[in-house]
């Protein structure tokens, strides 16, 4: 009987897959892939029989099923198969259906942690999610439901939404009616973990306008005290002088034991 | 001026770096590490100088200052400089005051993201913090206060904590008292990524007795949607014949493209 192995792809850029999920990927005969991760994945495993089931081109309904066949089907031949999600199986990789689809069939697998887009973004940004003193807490939310109605709550001192750039006023209403005041720094991030990412600044109240930058593209937001934006780094001209900036680290180096 | 690197080296075990932060690691000229990572990322940059700046054998209130002067001191040598934290610097990381410090002098730095502990722990039970329908947000929490207060509540489908094995009693009451029913599912992985990594499964009100087995290690908690179990794999006796499931499957198969 083959071996199955549910990995998290990280956030797109090939390079963010753990050196775990790499080496299994390379050992892979068959490889079922999400399209959204980085082609260039495809060369961490050559020689395996890659099958695309991304959401393009199937119905939502028949999609799982089909996975599951594959995953039962390949598994069943003695392959060493490898389902590659994007970004961490545990955290919006609907891994519930497929691991129970397998168990079902009486196959173990394992499961290789990623990064969820959450990190990538916050990373990029340069905001970490958890602040010291203010920010003990993080939740992570897809804004839409399975309805399709988009939902946004305050729960955490930090809450961060997984979603598309075009619906960010959509967002923005509802952060407003749940009662984060307009004045809340709100961090955008979009292509998370890619060279192309962008990151925007704002608060609640002019979170609108990020739509038009972040619109086609898959977008993380987060609001509350890790999007809080950091000082930048002071111009070179108001830089503390390097000789007493190295005065000051050596007085402080000395105490090392 | 040298380049610094705030790298996420995952829940522990090595292999759970990314590919973008080992390729940084192997680069780099001068490490700062967490006493908490796996010897055996030192393998991953053999010729470089590791410095080990974990809790142990500093008091906390100079720690951070010693860790900011030996950044810039390395960095002004025009060294290589990774500072590598275990899980994903951007949580419960402290990586405000680090970027903060290196900015105040004039730096750059880059942020590669990690694996943080929570995914870990939720690939290790294959008990994914999300689930379709009804699981929608998950947050993450450390319990301890810098009071050292344990503090639990109730915001989101899955709430997961960070903390040490030997306070579950105190989360559990916290919990309860927060309004979760004593039925509710509770999942505990002490050593996350690792080997020996050690999974039980409880409901709040029998939560307590977990404290002995999972004592001593790093511990993460979640209660609620995501902590309930997926059935397991049946027996073999209770399986669906081979032929019959071949059928099924390739039933569905056919209405492939």
């Amino acid at each position: 009987m083959g071996t199955i192995a549910f990995i998290g792809a990280g956030p797109g850029a090939a390079d963010l897959i753990t050196v775990r999920g790499a080496r299994l990927l390379a050992e892979a005969e068959v490889v079922l892939a999400d399209a959204l991760t980085d082609p260039a994945l495809r060369a961490l495993a050559p020689q395996a029989h890659w099958i695309d089931v991304g959401k393009r081109g199937f119905g939502r309904a028949t999609e799982q099923t089909v996975i599951h066949a594959l995953l039962l089907h390949h598994a069943a031949t003695g392959a060493r198969v490898v389902r590659l999600k994007g970004g961490d199986p545990s955290v919006f990789g609907r891994l519930e259906e497929e691991l129970a689809a397998v168990r079902a069939a009486g196959h173990e697998a394992v499961v290789v942690p990623g990064v969820t887009a959450a990190l990538a973004a916050a990373a990029d940004a340069q905001q970490p999610l958890t602040r010291r003193g203010h920010g003990r807490s993080v939740a992570l939310t897809t804004a839409m439901t399975r309805e399709h109605d988009l939902q946004a709550g305050r729960h955490a001192d930090t809450e961060v939404f997984y979603m598309a750039g075009k619906q960010l006023p959509g967002l923005a209403r509802q952060l407003a009616a749940a009662g984060w005041p307009a004045t809340t720094p709100v961090s955008v991030v979009s292509r998370a973990g890619w060279p192309d990412a962008i990151h925007s600044q704002h608060t609640l109240d002019t979170l609108a306008q990020a739509s038009v930058l972040h619109s086609g593209r898959p977008t993380v937001v987060w609001i509350g005290a890790g999007a809080r934006a950091l000082p930048a780094a002071p111009a070179p001209a108001e830089r503390p002088q390097a000789d007493a900036d190295k005065r000051a680290r050596s007085s402080v180096l000395r105490t090392l034991p």
